[in-house]
């Protein structure tokens, strides 16, 4: 619980700012790398949303190709968000089902749990948007957000998988103040965030947490550089620190690349190390 | 072409003392990770064989589960060479068919290209191993080598998606001299390399090169770092030096993690790169 003598965290950004500074990051790192067009799954939430939006002005609307990947299980809901945001800014757009796919792996997988179902759809999604990415050529936008890339709250090479994310450095109350101030429809910003992997479920009910709150903890903790003395000091609670940080590690796996032993003078992402667009 | 005047590469190692560190690296990685299981995708093919071999060594057989991911147009003898390793180490090993997962999504998609299909059905694989790494609590076992990894030849988020490598600083003539010595049978050594994707591929035909030849370039262009005009004067054709150069170069997106704008004072992958096992 918050407590009414703790110091708040400023999330706040001038969101005038980060807008035009992540608009120039689109176009500038699409163009470096030799390409016109992007790519990206709207799932009717507010990080895609924000997403299409960005990509759209920096892009122009005929170079965003909005994809939107229901599972048989998606709630209409989310579709009729995604097309709410194609219509308004009217995008480029294909609808590719997963159910086929997906179910196709699960038939021969008794017994896979949520989660593990979860991963398979968000991996198919990202193959769809891969393959559409060669066929158009066009770069793979990701729409993780910070707190979701902290807590590790997302599919390594299924969602976490793209070429430039915009979202990356904001975290989800941000995200929220952004999506404010681009115009995103109301009823998007408002909803309760959820990965839609099955009916009722929600970011903040399957974490055990809330945005809000967890927001304030990463930025005194990451941004801030805050020592756990100084966290509680402050009047977060010891138990939610300590769980919090073990997500924040715990996870770190899903934000490197792969380890490769090292056997030359030259090894892949050990001392072989050049820039994403070194090539380019 | 190889000119008799040019000077060789000695790429050659003591392949004793590899095989020791490559064993203590993934029994280290694996145990430091918390886990006791390996599992990986058994092509048929020389790396994915001596991985097995290794991480048999290093986990122990009844602790490394092999999955055969045919497609339907695998060729018989791939799955056959698989099979032979399995009963050489007595492995724990599970066949699945990727067939309806690819052509459900290939169904609708018409006029997908071989490269295409081929990142389709590597991603597929990809899908099924981490799965299988979720429900047995076994970390995934990459098999890229440093040419593959060097020249971009390989699937991102696919075949080169693992959470550990230990062939990754081995040129493919080194993954070679390590089987051997290894006791990898004859058959898989002597093959042509193949990701057997379509009849008659090889990996030598369609990049137009041989691993004997670009295994020494890319030594003396990475591990030596030698300057394009030293690598001609040593002997190199001045097209095949640039032509390899350009690879690596334009490859560098799939080694590296996604790029994200840097909006606040801590970024991931720049101002916040703990390493891999920081939470363990």
């Amino acid at each position: 619980m918050e407590t009414g003598g703790r110091q708040k965290q400023d999330l706040s950004l001038d969101m005038g700012v980060v807008r035009t500074l992540l608009v120039n990051f689109l176009r500038d790192e699409c163009l470096n790398a030799g390409f016109r067009n992007g790519v990206l799954g709207l799932s009717g939430g507010v990080d895609s949303a924000v997403v299409a939006y960005l990509a759209v002005e920096a892009l122009g609307k005929e170079n965003v190709r909005a994809v939107i990947m229901p599972y048989r299980s998606s709630s209409p809901q989310s579709r009729a968000d995604a097309e709410l945001v194609i219509a308004r800014l009217g995008m480029v757009s294909e609808v590719v089902d997963i159910t086929p796919m997906v179910d196709a792996y699960l038939a021969g997988m008794n017994g896979a749990d949520n989660v593990r179902q979860g991963n398979v759809m968000a991996r198919q999604r990202m193959i769809v948007l891969y393959d559409i990415s060669s066929r158009d050529r066009a770069l793979v936008l990701g729409t993780s957000n910070k707190t979701e890339l902290m807590l590790g709250y997302g599919t390594l090479f299924g969602d976490m998988a793209c070429a430039l994310n915009p979202l990356g450095d904001l975290y989800k109350t941000q995200v929220w103040q952004l999506a404010e101030s681009l115009g995103v429809p109301e009823s998007i910003v408002q909803k309760k965030p959820s990965a839609d992997l099955w009916e009722g479920q929600t970011d903040e009910g399957e974490m055990g947490l809330t945005y809000a709150r967890v927001d304030q903890l990463l930025f005194a903790m990451i941004d801030e550089r805050r020592s756990d003395e100084d966290l509680i000091q402050i009047g977060f609670e010891e138990e939610f620190v300590r769980r919090v940080k073990r997500m924040v590690m715990v996870s770190q796996f899903k934000r490197r690349p792969p380890v490769i032993a090292k056997v030359s003078n030259r090894t892949i992402n050990v001392d072989f190390r050049y820039p994403r667009d070194w090539g380019i």
